[in-house]
């Protein structure tokens, strides 16, 4: 029997109506191993993001959003799965509007955050959550990682200051300590990261860190090898017995990255959780001194594998797959000092495919690059010293006009915003609608935010801060990394998505920030319709031609050099 | 002895530590008769928003937002008054950092929402909070006003259709009824006017509309006259009395436009409070054809009497005080069909005075004008069929070239968010970067909103909807009206405000929203710096000119048309 079917037979046996699968594991993040994710394995979806509402009679329902619209039906059987893209129909509202009253719906409080329960108890009063998952859930354990240091030379900051900075905040409350439950966090506190999924060197485990400066670390699935660390390690599975011993304390907890499971826990031995936005997550998303010189040198040296990547392209791409192209461009990478892993599976897509926000190329849906459509390509690099991330568009033989007139009115969107110059205090709420607007005005838009944090060696997407057209309380701030992605999908013939990442600067004007570009790639100039860019936006790209020509052009040679400085020239 | 201090002795007595006193009287929002102002009366603050912390030791605390930064200290004795901005301090973090434990505070629950004393007591859980108002407040009775139909003709829709939607609301819940408390929702709802306001000729009142249709409207100090009108007609003093009927049944209100007194109320006689957005205020909003309609013509007439008055400016201003020049617009405008009375006390601000965001003149800052100035004049008036409101900044003489920049720059501004194209469902906050980002890229910014929703024949300032940097969740939406108003001010030199009111329309990209301009006054082209705009922005200007003057143009004569044409000719 297929796998939904059997665990259909197993809702019935216990008497719920449904079950509530999100993607992710106990620490909640989007990066799993793809052997863990459920989802994949239940339906065939592959996204980086979705929920899965198991109905014990009919079909289940897959939530996507915007990015996996149409990615998500090509994956999965409409027999078994319909899918609903939270873009049109955001998830809370379809639950609202569709589950009956009484419906008794299963989850796993291992999976779902302690707000999200809140939540869906307060907007769905008349749906019964019931917490059960050993009996239900395909069993999938975490894999394992090994664990190493990420040295004060990439790092910036000690773990003891890190750590320092926790019991600074703590010292002043009545709280026995902090429990830390977000993988990142973790990873950065600790200065750790670990080999176990593809493409994120983080550890995956919580950390306690007590009043007194007791630091344990729990681990999922860690393999510490033979060093020793300055920490207490337990396995997971331990946290239960150490939290017993809080008895009537008090634990700092961040209800939005903590496992309702946690919740329970505490009720049961008496803990209380002093809720609080995560520190260790806003501390990191502004990048020290060490860290930022570090990312921009890790630019450079991805610019110098992307821009030999495009020459050989241009040469040789003619009639290669999207697979191809994506194992050449690692090959460019992987060369590079410092390179560790890709940061994301990249995204090869040629064509229509292009039309996938979010495809990746496989076996079945791999093109071959032939002359007249566009090739959109987002990828990056974990280095030890900085993650990259960046997306090009790129005309395969002679674009026709429509492509150039809209890939230009993407590029207008996102020097828009580059140019931007904002107050202290500022959230990327305020400044989304500067890359959109040319779009609007074509009666265009994409489905997707606008720019999310990259982490320095850690999650290629990171909060706090974010720009898109949803409400963020926090402030783009100095120091802060986003990406700058807009971009248009045109159904059935190609995408176009230009995403450079760039630092949050103080602007030469006073109290005001500015973007800096960190990505050093030129765009494709046979794209560039120059009728309709302003003089304003021919300066802005030609400045920064010039800023990639000045730090690549030392590190390329040959023919490639002339190919640099050729794409790079004035417009 | 002065009232502040008398008022401090009877806190003393009160064992109190000192009192919250907002601005407002019972129905909430900023529109109040002079007469009424209890700030005013003790303090000599005369502007349109403020909150006053009487404290018994010590200076009291004046609130302003960042339209009265300057103007506040100016109008109040720094002996006894301290004046926060609240764009620099908001409110309740400086009574978080400044009241210490324990403070008794007393506040009339007349003159707060009960979200407000939600939030106070959730936010600043170590203040206690003392209801008490009649020993404390000096007595100001509401104003009498006569009431009057607003007709079918100009409101478009009956006030029989208006209550049937409330009931069509109430027909699937349990509840008794609604209790309506916002003063412009119950104007709106009954389609009834008053003349006891200045400026705004809402009737104050509270309408509680039952299940079975019964509709009783309790008025504060209401003159119906003679006529009859199809519903129960009740003081305020008698809602408690008429409240007692509905024990154990539930009411709906809007907890953000109610006063805690009601809450009071409810819990007295057990009544359940279902909370839910003021359902006349967001109908409000979106305005019927017929209200469009009158709202298009009285624009017109409006800018008949603006464009005849600049005329006069012209020929006659130099030498003129503020007040003189307030005089002469009024003069104007009161000419017309269908005038009603001004929509809000005009600002004439001359030189510096116009960087004194809100300043009125008065006969104490009164200033003339003469050459090389600038005067910021916001304005507008009630017609019958239409509420108007305009803001021009103007040369007095040679402007110089810093004026002629910085006026350019707010004008891209204008011009930039008035261009705007965007989606069904954004949001003002989304779009009101594009309003500052010319002013930020020049490291300049202004310290109010950009736009706030208007009514028809009321408050020149009504919501949801708006259009700031601050969170807002209700979408600009077809049939709305906002302004559009960037400004920006030069402490002790000058001020410049561009404030044209719109309706949000249908663009001609399928999906699209997009602005479509009421006002009809040309710019002062003796401000503008050509050099400074690109050819877009000449443009929409040389277009919106060409609209205003085909508009004006039949109806005005003589040498004012000779001058509209040149004011109105291509840049």
């Amino acid at each position: 029997m297929p796998l939904l079917a059997e665990i259909k037979e197993i809702l019935k046996l216990e008497k719920l109506d449904g079950y509530f699968l999100p993607r992710n594991n106990m620490f909640l993040g989007e990066d799993i191993h793809p052997a863990e994710n459920k989802i994949l394995k239940l339906t065939g979806f592959s996204g980086s993001a979705g929920t899965l509402l198991i109905k014990t009679q009919g079909r289940s329902i897959l939530f996507v959003d915007g990015r996996y619209a149409l990615q998500a039906p090509l994956e999965t059987d409409s027999q078994e799965i319909e899918v609903v893209c939270t873009a049109q129909t955001p998830m809370l509202k379809w639950l609202q509007e569709n589950l009956p009253q009484k419906f008794r719906l299963g989850y796993n409080p291992q999976c779902l955050s302690i707000k999200d329960v809140e939540q869906f108890q307060q907007k769905l009063p008349d749906i019964q959550w019931v917490a059960t998952a050993e009996k239900v859930e395909p069993s999938m354990p975490l894999i394992k990682g090994r664990i190493f240091e990420h040295n004060i030379e990439f790092s910036g900051i000690s773990r003891e200051e890190k750590i320092g900075a926790v019991l600074d905040f703590l010292a002043p409350t009545d709280a026995a300590g902090w429990l830390f439950c977000a993988a990142d966090s973790v990873s950065w506190l600790l200065n750790l990261r670990a080999k176990c999924l593809p493409d994120t060197p983080i550890i995956r485990g919580y950390v306690l860190i007590e009043r007194n400066g007791n630091t344990t670390l729990f681990g999922g699935n860690l393999d510490f090898g033979n060093k020793e660390y300055p920490l207490s390690t337990y396995p997971l599975e331990a946290l239960e017995n150490v939290l017993k011993k809080f008895k009537k304390q008090s634990l700092y907890i961040d209800e939005y990255k903590t496992p309702q499971l946690i919740n329970t826990l505490f009720a049961k031995y008496k803990i209380e959780a002093l809720h609080h936005k995560d520190i260790a997550e806003t501390a990191k998303a502004i990048k020290n001194r060490i860290e930022l010189e570090g990312i921009r040198r890790a630019h450079i040296r991805d610019g110098v594998a992307v821009v030999n990547f495009l020459y050989w392209l241009e040469n040789n791409g003619l009639g290669k797959t999207e697979m191809e192209i994506v194992a050449e461009l690692h090959n460019f990478r992987q060369k590079q000092e410092h390179y560790f892993s890709e940061s994301f599976e990249t995204i090869a897509a040629f064509g229509s495919n292009g039309a996938i926000v979010h495809y990746q190329p496989s076996t079945k849906s791999n093109k071959a690059l032939q002359n007249g459509s566009l090739l959109l390509l987002d990828s990056g690099a974990q280095y030890y010293d900085g993650t990259t991330d960046i997306t090009r568009t790129l005309a395969i033989g002679e674009p026709t006009e429509e492509m150039k007139q809209n890939y230009t009115t993407v590029l207008k969107g996102h020097i828009n915003i580059s140019r931007a110059v904002f107050p202290q205090g500022t959230s990327g709420q305020s400044l989304d609608a500067l890359a959109r607007l040319p779009l609007w005005k074509q009666g265009l838009n994409y489905a997707h935010g606008t720019g999310h944090g990259v982490g320095c060696f850690l999650n290629v997407h990171e909060g706090p801060q974010g720009i898109s057209t949803s409400y963020s309380p926090y402030p783009l701030s100095v120091g802060m990394i986003t990406s700058i992605e807009p971009g248009y999908y045109k159904e059935g013939c190609y995408g176009i998505r230009i995403e450079n990442l760039v630092e949050i600067v103080e602007s030469k004007q006073k109290g005001m920030l500015c973007f800096s570009p960190l990505t050093l790639v030129p765009y494709d100039r046979k794209l560039i319709n120059k009728a309709q860019l302003t003089p304003a936006e021919i300066s802005w790209i030609n400045d920064y031609h010039a800023r990639v020509f000045a730090a690549l052009s030392p590190k390329i040679i040959g023919a490639t050099k002339d190919w640099l400085k050729k794409a790079c020239a004035k417009l």
